[in-house]
C-alpha cells in the first residue's frame, strides 16, 4: 500500500479526478504491475496497472489501491468490473470512495466473490486525498468564505474607505489562508472599487509559494489594467451568476478549495444559498456605523430562518478576532435547498 | 480614619452628593466631635462636625476625612474655608477629590498653613465611593452601552423579530449587569416594540436584590397598560434627545452608573455624542443579514473618524461571546467635541 501511495503522487495534483495508485501481486505476493491515474481522460490507476499484464496474468492476483475501486461509467467503464474481468481474487484498499455516483465499488466486487479489504493506511491515504476527498463528499467544491468587518457588522465607512479596519496580523493570516485554496473568488465590485491583486503574499510583500488562481466573478468589464492581470497565474472571469453552476465548472476545471474574499454581494450570495463550509470573520475592534455592510441580504425574513454556525476556533491576531465558524447545520450541496435552523431553544426577547 | 469610614456610611447612597464622614481630634487624640453627609442641601460632613463644638473648641484640632475638603461654594461654603476659620492645625484626608469645580480643597487649607496629609485608608475609601468618584471625574454618570446582535452585525431579522439571538447565559449575564447600574435606558421605541419590563431578574424570573431605575427617553407617549409600569421602581419617562442634558438632568437626580439597553436609535445616539464608557456587545454565533442593525448612523463619515475600541475583556456565555470594550480614546465630558481615533497604524486595503 505505502507502494500504491508513492505511485499515486505521480499523478497530477490537478483535475477532477483523485491521484490513485494501484500495485498488482501475485498469489505468492510478488509485483506484477503497477499503475497510477495520470489525469482526465486516461486509466484509472487498476486499468492503467491491468492493461501492462498479458490477458489472464492477474487471474488469482491481488490488487493493492489507495482508493476504492469505482463503480461509475465514465469515459474509462467501472475499474470494479475490470478488477472482476481480470479474475482478481482479492482487493486491498485504503480509503472509501465518497463519491455518490462513484461508491459502491467494494460491494460489487464482493458480490463477484472477490475478497475485499478496506483501510489500510486510511489515515496516510486520507490526508493525502483530503481536498478531493472534501470536494468529492460535497459534490462541489469546497468553499470558504472570508470578511473582515467592524464590530457592528461594517466593512468600510460611510464613504467606501475600509483601509485600516484591520491590523497586519490578521492581514497576514487572510494572505496565508488564501495560499491554501486552488482558487480566490471577488465579485467584479470588488476587482472595479479596490484593484485588488488577488495574489497570497508574506508580509514584505514576497509571493508565497503556492498561488491561488484568481477568479472574478461577474458581467461586468474589468479593465485591461487591473492588478488581478499583474498575478503569476492568468485570471479567470467567469459571468456565471448561478453559484452551483459556478462551483461546477470551477470543479470540472479541478479546483477543490474555493475562498471567496467578497464582496459583500457575492459573499451574501454564497450564504444565501446555502453554499459556505467555512466562515472566516476577521472582527477589528471599531465601530463605524452607516450602510456599508460586510453581509447584505441573505434571505432571511424571520428569526426562525437565522443561519446559526458553530464557532469552530477563535483567535487573537493584534488587536482583532478571528471566528472560524461553520454552519451549524452542514451546507448545501448543489441543487438542494439551503437548510435553516428552527431548531434554537427559547429564551426571552433582547430586551425584556 | 476607619471610624470616619464608618460615619460617612450613614449618609444616604443616592443623590448628587458623596458619601463622606469626619472625626475631629483633639491635639491629644481625643474625639471632640464627629460628622457626616446627610444629603443634598444638608452640612457637609466637616461642617456637620465643627457644629457640634463650641467656638474656639477646634483650634489646633485634627480633622480626619474621608474625602478631600471641598474647596467649592455651593449651599454650604467650602469646606476648606471652614476648617481653616475654625482654627484646625491638621488635615488627614483619605481620597482627593477629582470634581472639576470641587478639587482644590488641600492647596487651599496648606496655603493658610494647615498641615495637609491625604491617602490614608485610600484603597477603602476609593472603593466605598467608587461609583462617585467615576461620575465626579467624567462630570456626567458613567454609561454603559449594551446591545446584542448576529456576527454581522443585526439586532433582528428582517420581520423584526429577535427572540432566540442569543442564549439564557447572555440573558443571565445582561441581568446581572443590569443591577448594578442605578438606571435603566430605553428609548421609547423598544419600548413600544418590545414592551419591555426592564427589571433586574434571575433566571427563574424572580426579581434581583437591586433595580435600577427604569427610564425611558423619547416623547411618544408610552400605553398605560405598559409592562414598565409594573417595575417596582416608578419609571421616569424623560423626553429630551440632547444627551449632555439628559445626563445632567439624570446626575441631579442621583443617577451615577447609567445602563443604556437600545434599542438601535438610541444607542447610536449616545455613541454619536462620544458619551460611551463601557460597551457590552454580546455577538450570537448566527447570520440575519437585513436592515434591523444593532448600530445606526453613529457619524462616521470616512474610516478615519472610526470609533476604535479597546476589548477589555472577551468571555464565552453559552455559545454566545461577551466583549466588553473601552473607547481607545476616553469617552467625552459633556459639552466637548466627540473624540475620532486618527492615529490607527497604516495596513493595505480590505482585499488587496
Ligand atoms: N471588508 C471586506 O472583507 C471586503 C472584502 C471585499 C470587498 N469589500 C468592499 O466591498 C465593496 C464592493 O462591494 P460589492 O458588493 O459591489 O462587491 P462584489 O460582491 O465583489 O461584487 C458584486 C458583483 O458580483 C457579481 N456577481 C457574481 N455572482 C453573483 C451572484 N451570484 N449574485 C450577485 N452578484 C454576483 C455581480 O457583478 P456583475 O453585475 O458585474 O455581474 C455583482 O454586482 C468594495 O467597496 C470593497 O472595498 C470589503
Ligand atoms: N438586540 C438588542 O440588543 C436590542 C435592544 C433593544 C431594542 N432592540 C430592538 O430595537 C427595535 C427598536 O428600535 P428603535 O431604534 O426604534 O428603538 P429605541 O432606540 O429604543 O427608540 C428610539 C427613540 O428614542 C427616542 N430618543 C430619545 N433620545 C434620542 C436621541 N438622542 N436620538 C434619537 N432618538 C432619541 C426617540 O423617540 P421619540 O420619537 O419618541 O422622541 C426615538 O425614536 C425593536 O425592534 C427592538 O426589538 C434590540
Amino acid at each position: 500500500m505505502r507502494r500504491a501511495l508513492q505511485l499515486a503522487a505521480n499523478g497530477p495534483a490537478e483535475g477532477v479526478n483523485p491521484r490513485v495508485g494501484c500495485v498488482i501481486l501475485s498469489p505468492a505476493g510478488e509485483v506484477l504491475a503497477e499503475g497510477w491515474h495520470r489525469g482526465a481522460g486516461t486509466c484509472h490507476a487498476e486499468v492503467d496497472a491491468l492493461a501492462q499484464l498479458a490477458p489472464g496474468g492477474a487471474r488469482g492476483a491481488t490488487a493493492v489501491v489507495t482508493l476504492e475501486p469505482c463503480n461509475h461509467t465514465g469515459r474509462t467503464g467501472p475499474c470494479a468490473l475490470a478488477l472482476i474481468d481480470a479474475g482478481v481474487a482479492q482487493v486491498v484498499y485504503a480509503v472509501a470512495d465518497p463519491g455518490p455516483h462513484s461508491a459502491g465499488g467494494a460491494e460489487r466486487l464482493r458480490t463477484a466473490g472477490v475478497d475485499v479489504t478496506g483501510g489500510l493506511l486510511a489515515a496516510e491515504a486520507q490526508a493525502f486525498l483530503a481536498d478531493w476527498l472534501v470536494s468529492a463528499r460535497l459534490g462541489r467544491p469546497h468553499v470558504t468564505v472570508k470578511w473582515a468587518s467592524s464590530l457592528d457588522g461594517r466593512a468600510a465607512a460611510a464613504d467606501g474607505s475600509s483601509q485600516w479596519i484591520t491590523g497586519p496580523a490578521a492581514r497576514a493570516d487572510v494572505h496565508e489562508r488564501r495560499s491554501g485554496a486552488d482558487a480566490i473568488l471577488v465579485g467584479t465590485g470588488t476587482v472595479l472599487a479596490d484593484d485588488p491583486a488577488l495574489t497570497a503574499r508574506a508580509a514584505d510583500g514576497t509571493l508565497l509559494a503556492h498561488q491561488p488562481r484568481p477568479v472574478v466573478v461577474g458581467r461586468r468589464p474589468v479593465p485591461a489594467g487591473a492588478a488581478v492581470h499583474g498575478h503569476p497565474l492568468t485570471p479567470w472571469f467567469l459571468t456565471e451568476h448561478d453559484l452551483p453552476t459556478l462551483l461546477g465548472d470551477l470543479r470540472e476545471r479541478g479546483i477543490r478549495r474555493v475562498f471567496v474574499e467578497g464582496g459583500p454581494t457575492l459573499a451574501s450570495a454564497f450564504v444565501r444559498a446555502g453554499l459556505v463550509d467555512d466562515y472566516l470573520i476577521y472582527l477589528a475592534p471599531t465601530l463605524l456605523g452607516g450602510d456599508r455592510l460586510a453581509l447584505g441580504d441573505i434571505g432571511v425574513a424571520g428569526i426562525n430562518e437565522q443561519r446559526r454556525l458553530r464557532i469552530g476556533a477563535l483567535r487573537h491576531l493584534g488587536d482583532d478576532l478571528l471566528l472560524v465558524a461553520h454552519p451549524a447545520l452542514p451546507a448545501a450541496a448543489p441543487g438542494t435547498t439551503p437548510p435553516t435552523d428552527q431548531t434554537a431553544t427559547a429564551t426571552p426577547a433582547q430586551t425584556s
